[in-house]
């Protein structure tokens, strides 16, 4: 594939917050487009998130149901969160697996970085793998009502292939993990 | 995996269009959680997008490289758009391919539904296969500004593999992709 040109790019030329909600921000800016002409564009601003993939004895993988109010169902995902002001995303990692599972993870791998919502926000996502994971307690968030259930790749896998996964960072996570078991491609080091 | 407990689901006590900005609109509800108590659920409205792959000779793939002004970079993508009010996500699928490639394709495939952004959004995606595919003219959007380019297959798997392809939407149809021409599993029906 070519390089490509760099008058794809776009400059900012003003930039505003024009919504703070309770969870959400949106900010909305004025841009320069690569033919001098403005528009404006239009983002959830998101402070970035992580999840990660607990594999525990047998290959077996630690999954949450959970229901999302936004979809009106209940939805088989990774644990995941939101980073936290100061936070990196690994620390993310390992607080949001104790926070919702109750376990630690004593080896971590990084797995891949993923943009779930390129078109309207600016969220960065960070993939890891967690395992020889030991139980602690488990202490969720206040709002957090799920539950946590170990399956096997296998099952995810045809899962996934029914179109019963439709959470993309799970999806994601699984078509790695499912290429890392069968050789495709080597594992990453476990070395975080 | 057993089934889900009846008792993680929540209802809507309030609904309310908190935002509505040039492009986003972000709902705030008021929602009853299993305990009883009330919680406070905001998200993005999204109408939905559809996006695909389109197939040429040589199994080539038709993909697009497009700044992204939230990420400040050129991603690859496959295309991809909004639904517009009363339409179909396949009809987006065609309308987005010819609006941004100027190619129209006679044979489409229903690959799989995602959910990119299911902490924040109720946005629902679906991903299409299209091939037999003739040049009719490129009608961008006047705020688009893209480049597109034939590609293999196994250059977007080394692209994914090195964390280059980090858009969700393409990364999820490369997976399956690959899997289809791998013998994984089995090609859908192009009977669209």
């Amino acid at each position: 594939m070519s390089a490509p040109k760099k008058s794809l790019e776009e400059s900012t030329l003003e930039r505003r917050v024009v919504f703070e909600g309770q969870f959400l921000k949106v900010r909305r800016d004025l841009a320069q487009m690569p033919d001098g002409t403005t528009a404006t564009r239009e983002f959830v601003q998101h402070p970035g998130a992580a999840a990660m993939v607990p594999i525990g004895t047998d290959e077996r993988i630690l999954v949450e149901r959970q229901y999302r109010y936004s979809m009106g169902a209940i939805h088989v995902e990774i644990p995941a969160g939101k980073i936290d002001p100061g936070e990196a995303s690994l620390q993310t990692a390992r607080r949001e697996l104790l926070e919702e599972t109750g376990y630690e993870a004593r080896q971590w791998a990084f797995l891949t970085r993923v943009h779930p919502a390129i078109g309207f926000s600016d969220e960065v996502m960070d993939l890891y793998l967690a395992k020889d994971l030991v139980l602690r307690e488990r202490s969720m968030d206040l709002d957090e009502f799920l539950e946590i259930e170990w399956v096997t790749l296998g099952w995810m896998m045809d899962e996934l292939r029914a179109g019963r996964l439709p959470d993309v960072k799970t999806q994601i996570a699984m078509h790695w993990l499912d290429r890392l078991y069968s050789g495709l491609w080597p594992w990453p080091a476990f070395d975080l």
